[in-house]
């Protein structure tokens, strides 16, 4: 167990099931495509029963990130809940093997861990269906103070929101981690993530959230805007330090009165965009933890976003520290 | 379900969990590079704590053929045995999203469905470690001879001889699938497993096999000859049909007096040559089922092969008749 952790994440604790499937195929189940929408007992049972064949990789946006972060060497911590069930092993297999202290009890009884029915398109994109089981079960008493005083960022999902005792758990997590001098980071994580709790999220980034990940969609909602240019003029007075990801079009990043804008790293193909924000969080992240400028950060999250989005899930297959290595970054 | 099947495979029914990893990690578990080796529940344990993070995609030698198959929209149909646990379900998704026929009960009590932990080197190679669990204790009652009946070829993998109810099995479906005039093709599987149970494959590729598949390795064991060359001579004299693979050197064919050499189809990458020959013999047997001469039907085969060495998991990631019609074999 690290002294100190870099960062520590809090989210669902998630095993993704990926497949590759059509645009027909998500109209004809009336999917959002590229949205991330949950889904109850049936409705997984249904939507894996019509999928195509799949392949079991652990998710969670918050997971990812801190997978990411192990990846680049960084010390690093997650609190999550599984079931003790086969999946719920495999995720925690997963994130203890690259060096994450992960310590969260599984639950012995009640709902299945958490799955992600991942349909990805052949442009890349991904449309997430999420079953949120055991994962919904986190609470205030998951989180320990003694170990969020150990760390200096404390990183939070805004999925976290949606399951109740989870948004109590991450209130008092990011209580604790100011008391204790730490930073607050937050990913907005998705457009309909930001409707569902719009108002919470608003007073959240202006009081509570040092560092804020989001994409242009997630910022645009969250102010209800109409343009990009109006939320960053938005989110600059709320918050210190805003990462917003443009896709394609790069990075801007907010901070104090300073605008810096980062080009995306070119990928020869893209596979499946599923983790892309995670880990650009994940590579931005590492560069603070390495006291560098604002723009090397922004290109260590780029880096990170560039490998996972060139295979399928959300997990990087490569040592991302040996790849900034490789690409002049570290 | 089909009116007749082209092929009805019977083998063990396994959830493969895959990790990258490098050949010190070999060397320090003491494993037999490339080869497959049975392991316990506590081996299992303490093997899957060791290694690294991992992706679920369901596996099984005669189950890849099979899935194969269906890629190349042939009839086909499954036997083999899982628990009615959550890999038991991926396992179970899998195949049936592919559009074969597989209605073996899942046992509801007993062992695990089976897994085996494929750990892959930076060369491509993949060094096997099976846990059969549930899948060992499919038996003769396990085959239903109305649906053997139905079957062109029976397809039987060399690994359902380690499990002595999935032998009996296996004999049962060879016994009836002659029966009723269709024929019996058996994969060697690995040379290892070829080690354990020479007398009995000898006899069985003598008395009982039409089409036998095996790789270089596997043939010079089961005859303890020096030479792929002395093999060759050997299989000649016991089997109508001998379909031999050698990695990049490609394939021979041994048809009564006849023999046709086809090369290996040329990778960009090879990844994880898991399923290689799986994906050979499904080829292999389209081929036939579409009645094409020996030769393309090899031809398909190093197709199948090549696409599935190109990514990591024993399962196609493409329309195998989609590749096919782009390279020009159907």
């Amino acid at each position: 167990m690290a002294e100190t952790y870099d960062v520590l994440g809090i989210g669902n604790a998630i095993v993704d099931v990926l497949s590759r499937t059509d645009d027909a195929f998500l109209e004809a189940q009336k999917l959002n495509k590229s949205s991330m929408q949950l889904i109850d007992a049936d409705r997984a049972e249904a939507l894996y029963g019509a999928m195509g064949p799949g392949i079991e990789i652990s998710g969670g946006s918050a997971a990812n990130t801190i997978a990411g972060l192990a990846s680049f060497g960084a010390a690093s911590a997650f609190i999550g809940m599984v079931k003790a069930d086969q999946l719920g092993r495999v995720f925690h297999h997963d994130i203890i093997a690259l060096g994450v202290d992960y310590t969260t009890p599984a639950r012995a009884d009640g709902e299945p861990t958490a799955r992600c029915l991942i349909l990805v398109t052949p442009d890349g994109e991904r449309t997430m269906n999420t079953f949120l089981g055991a994962s919904q079960t986190l609470g205030p008493d998951d989180v320990d103070e003694s170990q969020i005083a150990r760390a200096n960022i404390v990183y939070l999902e805004g999925y976290l929101f949606d399951p109740a005792p989870a948004k109590e758990a991450f209130y008092k997590a990011a209580r604790l981690a100011h008391k204790h001098g730490g930073r607050v980071a937050l990913t907005l994580s998705d457009s309909f993530c930001v409707d569902r709790h719009r108002e919470e999220f608003r007073v959240l980034v202006s009081d509570e959230v040092d560092i804020l990940f989001a994409n242009e969609a997630e910022i645009i909602s969250l102010y209800e805007v109409a343009s990009f240019e109006e939320a960053c003029a938005k989110v600059r007075t709320d918050c210190p330090l805003a990462v917003l990801t443009r896709s394609a079009e790069g990075a801007v990043i907010l901070s104090g009165g300073t605008a810096s804008e980062v080009p995306a790293k070119k990928v020869d193909a893209l596979v499946d965009t599923t983790g892309a924000g995670d880990l650009f969080a994940a590579g931005f992240m590492f560069g603070l933890s390495q006291d560098r400028p604002l723009e090397d950060c922004a290109r260590l999250g780029a880096m990170a976003a560039a490998e996972v989005i060139g295979h399928m899930g959300a997990r990087p297959e490569v040592s991302l520290i040996e790849q900034a290595k490789k690409d002049g970054l570290v």
